[in-house]
């Protein structure tokens, strides 16, 4: 067929939709027309050599001109084209991997060929996010068995980098589901690479929270690292605390995990290989896992972590790692501080053994840190604790701490936010009730994490008992613009922290 | 809160995204800043009393103003909205709905009260098309039971709109899974009219054929009524032949369908819901509904095909339809055009009883037709064939179409296409293999259905004997360059009609 029928003109606009590809065209223009192309259609587009698929969004604007086609900022890149490129568009054949997706939406097993093509197609975003939530909704709850989950693994760590490390035994730490303030790593990679262990710590960034790990120590230090300079850090000082986002350890992930949350869905099988391919992917061995375990956790209860404590040890073993999992009260908040630099202080104080360190956020970083030591034959049965909690008072986890971070470019101080707002009692009682979700949202509105000194700073915990003008909490700001924006939704919302009258 | 925070400014830009609502606004405007939304974000958008929810496309575009948004044009049209117009945006709380969509995808059973909440939903546009797709890809196989799709056929009538005959019985027919040419709708309808039914059908155009039955009957008459101009045909004439979009009988089912389609995937129960609701709304009481089953038609064996049959009768009762099932042949095409004015030239064919109407299509439509006069009573078990053939052969439905015809504005003989091409057997042999989708492709390159007269003539069928220059099918196009668009995809196939060489 004629090539020429099939050809327009690629105007760039600056258009960003998350991981998924769109291309904008005239309803009116010669390839619509002829190839009767119509909105949400899935179509290729090809330059030279390089072919990718993006979802149609017809547009009738008087902008755009006949030979011309928008693209999101994604789909640029990954065609490597620029502004007037003359594009190729052609109908998308039906994708192997979508007989593999409707396999499984109709419940039957898949196995590792069928996995392959599906992420393949995930990585390379020939499947849509109508396609993909498919694909996510027929793996919920236990319809994937461990076989599956394990081929799920494979399949993700294939289409990922890897890490090598040179290595025996690499450790590594990780929290299944974010409990406001429990930034424990930067503690337990601090104790473990003192101790002489091998961690090469990546943490993401915050996506809904007020902070992530990576926006945390990005207050102190720099957290962009090459894959290089990941290596030349932890050579000097066996451990680093850097961002996982430049090193792509699971772009299938990457991918997913945003349509997993638009749906708010969890899937177990789905979590498993996310956790455990990225693990494998960053050349870990040895891995403790944290599984808070609370009635607004992300882990309910006692007996569901338990199911899944054994699955993740089973597919661990399949794929090459050793894993032990603790777990953990998921009850309500850990530490003081909400917000990058908040939660850094945090850290800095327990490192620093400081008389008002938070002593929650300490005891679970010395919990994790000793089963890792034990892990590692550093420290025996039932005595890695004692080890954690002697390398932590005694200092040298401030002093790798620091190291760490100069290795990485430099140490910095948390700065404190210049506009601050107490929040107080008004009656004599006991705190009953503290609503986590938000408290995350105050500091969010007062804007954490990108105004890194912004959010929220705790004074009381569950069970505190407070009288009328008693500190209850208070709201941190770099601006009396986002205080004031904090503080008109704080109006409107009753008793985020509740007292029980006494 | 303040509301002058959450503010912009309307911007039109003529942008369609099919059912799918996109609100397009700066990355670096003041309110992603102070809500924090980023892109696919589902973001609430108010205007006086009227809300709508859409998804966040994020627009670095020097021709987009920080006070600006741009919305897709259905969003704007159901937010009543003008150029220029202050929007409030706010971010949009869990849906209820969204709950009952987990609850299913993790494979409990739904209420009527949980499918209300749904489809309420759906209907609102208040679900994503990501969300749509895990409700869909939940519903599929035998994951509804008969309880369900009861429910979820119960939902889907209550938010559309229902027509009211004021007649104890009201015929319907209705075929699933298009099979090529199969338009027997206007003669059913013809002689059903003809035999004192009262049967008001509406019909829809083409999605991905080259002509819908509103298509066909476009060619002939005005589709396009009003549900006042529907009744007072119906009233002179007891049937009419109308475009259904217009009626808006099952808006839900005109959502879900896109989504299926970017699926691919055929939800037993969604597709009973579909028809039956649509069924239910229109007002009819009594259906006939054509199953064709072949091969390559949707329903593909005689134990589906009857386990389907059971279903839609069961369900049907239960919300007081009267329902009769024909599995009928769905090997090959049905008569001998594809495309709209083609298909009618057929029909007009077996109306006037010429000598070279196909009889193929005479033949079903006489099935189906006879059962409808049996099922009214107008005829005698086992003689209604006979009496649908006498009303056909003495005219009367020939007069009945014209009069529908006539009462729905007027009617116009099919023209034909000027520009055509024909292609010719090039040895001896037997037909063996008619590629349906290839025949329908080249109708819709050709200009179909948007260019009434273009499609394929058929001058053959399976088991016919051919020699060299013998025509097999003719090519009909409106304009030079649209049958050249149609003659190079026919030099790059190969066998879109197969001979076996004798």
């Amino acid at each position: 067929m004629d090539v020429q029928h099939n050809v327009l003109k690629l105007r760039r606009m600056g258009i960003n939709a998350q991981n998924e590809y769109l291309v904008f065209m005239r309803k009116d223009c010669p390839v619509c027309t002829s190839e009767g192309f119509e909105a949400l259609n899935r179509i290729k587009i090809t330059k030279d050599k390089v072919t990718i698929v993006a979802s149609l969004i017809v547009w009738d604007n008087v902008q755009l001109g006949h030979d011309q086609l928008c693209l999101t900022e994604a789909a640029i890149d990954a065609l490597g084209a620029n502004e007037g490129d003359l594009l190729l568009l052609s109908h998308l054949d039906a994708l192997d991997s979508m007989s593999d997706v409707r396999k499984k939406i109709y419940g039957h097993r898949l196995n590792q060929n069928e996995f392959d093509r599906i992420i393949r197609d995930v990585v390379n975003r020939n499947l849509s996010n109508i396609q993909l939530s498919a694909f996510l909704s027929s793996c919920t709850g236990d319809s994937l068995n461990k076989e599956e989950v394990i081929a799920l693994t494979r399949s993700m760590i294939n289409v990922g980098f890897k890490l090598d490390w040179g290595e025996k035994k690499v450790y590594d730490k990780h929290c299944i589901g974010g409990l406001p303030g429990n930034r424990t790593t930067p503690l337990v990679v601090s104790i473990a690479a003192a101790a002489g262990l091998i961690i090469p710590k990546t943490s993401s960034r915050a996506i809904t929270s007020p902070a992530g790990t990576a926006d945390t120590m990005e207050v102190m230090t720099n957290v962009n690292l090459t894959t290089a300079q990941m290596k030349k850090v932890v050579e000097k000082e066996g451990g680093c605390l850097a961002w996982g986002g430049s090193v792509q350890l699971s772009p299938a992930d990457d991918i997913l995990i945003r349509v997993e949350k638009a749906l708010d869905i969890d899937s177990e099988g789905q979590m498993i290989a996310s956790v455990l391919s990225k693990k494998a992917a960053a050349g870990s061995t040895d891995v403790v896992i944290d599984i808070p375990v609370g009635p607004t956790a992300k882990v309910r209860s006692q007996e569901t972590a338990e199911q899944l404590s054994e699955k993740m040890v089973v597919v661990g073993k399949a794929i090459g790692l050793n894993i032990e999992i603790i777990l953990t009260d998921g009850s309500q908040p850990v530490g003081r501080g909400i917000g990058p630099a908040l939660e850094a202080q945090d850290i800095l104080a327990v490192l620093r053994n400081e008389d008002d360190a938070p002593d929650d956020l300490r005891k679970r970083a010395i919990t994790l840190a000793g089963r890792l030591l034990e892990m590692s034959g550093k420290a025996g049965k039932g005595s890695g604790e004692g080890k954690a909690l002697q390398i932590l008072a005694e200092g040298q986890a401030h002093k790798k701490f620091i190291a760490i971070c100069e290795a990485q470019g430099y140490f910095r101080e948390p700065g404190l936010a210049e506009f601050k707002f107490k929040v107080k009692a008004n009656i004599n009682g006991r705190i009953s009730e503290i609503d986590n979700r938000k408290l995350a949202k105050l500091a969010k509105l007062a804007g954490a994490p990108s105004a890194i000194t912004a959010g929220v700073l705790l004074y009381t915990s569950l069970g505190t008992q407070v009288k009328p003008d008693d500190i209850l909490y208070e709201i941190h700001a770099e601006s009396q613009g986002e205080l004031e924006y904090a503080l008109s939704y704080l109006d409107a919302q009753k008793d985020i922290i509740k007292i029980n009258e006494s």
